[in-house]
């Protein structure tokens, strides 16, 4: 048995609550050894692939394998089932198969992809979009976190050769069709009392850094006329973020550094992170646009600079509706639902067939402490996923 | 000689600009040492008191002293005046007046005071404000920096004994008249072409914290009507501030910190911290009562709460009449001005006579690198303190 209990300890975060796991940091790779340690034991065979991701077989590694996994970071402060969830269900639907007996005939992997989240480095499903060719590993390599760490320095921290990161061929093509298992985010399975469901699509979604400048000077000496302050400039932007996201869009900014941010200083600049969302490529430009419109007019009012760098994108994704509607036969039926939220399997789903199993979350609160499924849907999951792959690996 | 640049290489920050030197950290204890030995060079004894205020003595120590100097400490990415020019000029003071063969016929030191920005621990003029009692030692030695390390702590680290923290009548009584040059901050003596001028008064000021609590969620996958976002009421709060600095108050949101702070949460909570400051007590607190009323009708109409914590506060000071006039006389008669800006010795002034001399600011920036003072006005202002110092102590 493994469970989600066994990794409760690590990562937590007693300042923001919940866990902060972040990719190749001190926890993650604590994480990346208890999970060879757990598919060790169950006879998988565990590979690190040249982007980081792990890799544990069952049976021979080969092309067209029936590919299951998630991820074991977390968002800062996130809850314990966004990523480690289909991690630990993977493990589990394996030994259900294994219990009755069942051995694949085909190739057969359960997938840990690195830095999922972003939550170090910036940029959302790192691992799967380097193996994808969705990133330019320069531009990837560069990255950095707060304390000025490069994903280049990260990785060869970790064990890893910077100058082999980048598309792999080899990986991709040894994946014949993905599921991934996943805490909902969201109520739709609670409103529609189910245990289990299956993704239908991903909203369009992407991130944007503003940088506003102005000039930094004393809180008390400098009369309010003098003022160039970009903090006054960002509030606007978090105002307008709000306003535009109507009929379905979603905006938000969760991050806003000033700088240097003392308390008695007017901020010479401020940085905030625009992630935006909505049904489809064209509405999420058109959001996106809207902010930036008010963004230089609300800096150009105060004397102040802005700009805006996209800092990741990615399309609408729209699950293989063969595969989506084949698993929910399999289940007896499960509703089909679109998401707001990005996954590994909306990266690859470009590529490879690919599918998505939902939990319930009896709050729909993701990504903060509080996100949860009831023991019960989580063995509910593993059944469905068992089933699934049973039938995927046949 | 001494001079600020002999410390230029001590605490500049690569990531703000400007300097980061923060009470008892590894760079202000590096400029303690730097301080010690140049006091000790001049055959001046050093002795730090019970709150890690550090003073040189110019002969033996004795009640009634005439007092000079300023602090070492900086805001975050702070200019290269603002604390460090009044203990430079008050060493180079001791030099001009020693090479005039003048002896003081009463006590004399030279002080520098702990912590005067506030910048690691979020309350300014620390060693001050403990030395008079302005704040109890119980709540000082709580406060913590941002990685949770507390004041006690801190102290003890540097070698103090935080059981000893607390009012100093022994200390108080040894000050006569205080007297500290300071940077101006603000742009009175460009606009009066004046190099150097003397102290009138410091407007009432103070830093409120402002906790606004929503629920932490999934930036993609919550809809926008499910959302209770206090990001929202926190740039309501820094608008509000804004609005509310009319007629001469002034009002600034310099941090702000969302949390978790991920930039596809919305966060569950977010700390802002108001610096506001005005004429008198009555038209502070208004503005304050203005500020925390819209963030409380803001934070309402989100589903939000906040609550509003006074984290330091200072009156009106009027600096002693008779000895600003006596001082601007001894200077053939240069302005007085009054300055939004607070200081150690707007502390000290409600227990003795306490004075300050401005040196001219080219652009009247301050907080920030700009911040600047011409050599020949430095000098000016070492001439200056020189001459009111023999006054004072003949």
């Amino acid at each position: 048995m493994t469970s989600l209990a066994d990794i409760a300890g690590v990562g937590a975060d007693p300042r923001r609550g919940g866990y902060s796991r972040h990719g190749f940091d001190r926890v993650e790779l604590e994480l990346r050894t208890w999970f060879t340690e757990e598919a060790t034991r169950r006879g998988l065979d565990v590979e690190c692939d040249r982007n980081g991701n792990l890799w544990a077989w069952w049976g021979p590694p080969g092309d067209g394998a029936v590919v299951t996994g998630s991820h074991l970071d977390s968002v800062p402060g996130g809850g314990a089932f966004d990523g480690p969830l289909g991690v630990v269900s993977a493990l589990e639907a394996v030994d259900v198969l294994r219990a009755k007996g069942f051995v694949p005939s085909k190739p057969f992997a359960v997938v840990v992809f690195a830095e999922e989240e972003g939550g170090r480095f910036g940029v959302a499903c790192l691992g799967s979009r380097l193996l994808t060719g969705a990133i330019a590993p320069e531009a990837a390599l560069r990255l950095s976190d707060s304390d000025g760490v490069t994903v280049a320095e990260a990785m060869a921290a970790a064990g890893l050769d910077p100058a082999l990161v980048g598309p792999d061929a080899v990986a991709l093509r040894r994946i014949g069709v993905f599921v991934e298992l996943h805490v909902e985010q969201g109520r739709g399975l609670v409103d529609l009392g189910a245990a289990v469901g299956v993704a239908s699509s991903i909203l369009a979604h992407g991130r944007w850094r503003f940088s506003v400048r102005g000039e930094g000077n004393h809180a008390g000496a400098t009369l309010m006329v003098d003022r160039r302050d970009p903090m006054i400039a960002a509030a606007r932007v978090v105002l307008a973020a709000r306003q535009a996201a109507t009929s379905g869009a979603r905006a938000t900014v969760g991050k806003l550094v000033p700088n240097p941010g003392g308390t008695n200083v007017i901020p010479s600049s401020v940085d905030l992170w625009l992630d935006a969302r909505a049904e489809d490529d064209a509405r999420t430009r058109a959001v996106v646009e809207e902010i930036s419109a008010a963004a230089s007019a609300a800096a150009a009012e105060e004397g102040c600079s802005v700009t805006v760098t996209e800092e990741s994108y990615g399309d609408t994704v729209v699950f293989d509706a063969a595969l989506r509607d084949s698993l929910s036969g399999v289940l007896g039926g499960v509703p089909a639902l679109p998401t707001g939220a990005g996954h590994d399997a909306g990266i690859l789903a470009g590529h490879v067939p690919t599918a998505m199993l939902f939990v319930r979350n009896p709050t729909g609160v993701s990504h903060a402490p509080q996100e949860h499924a009831e023991p019960d849907d989580c063995a509910a999951g593993v059944v469905a996923l068992a089933a699934v792959l049973e039938e995927l690996v046949r």
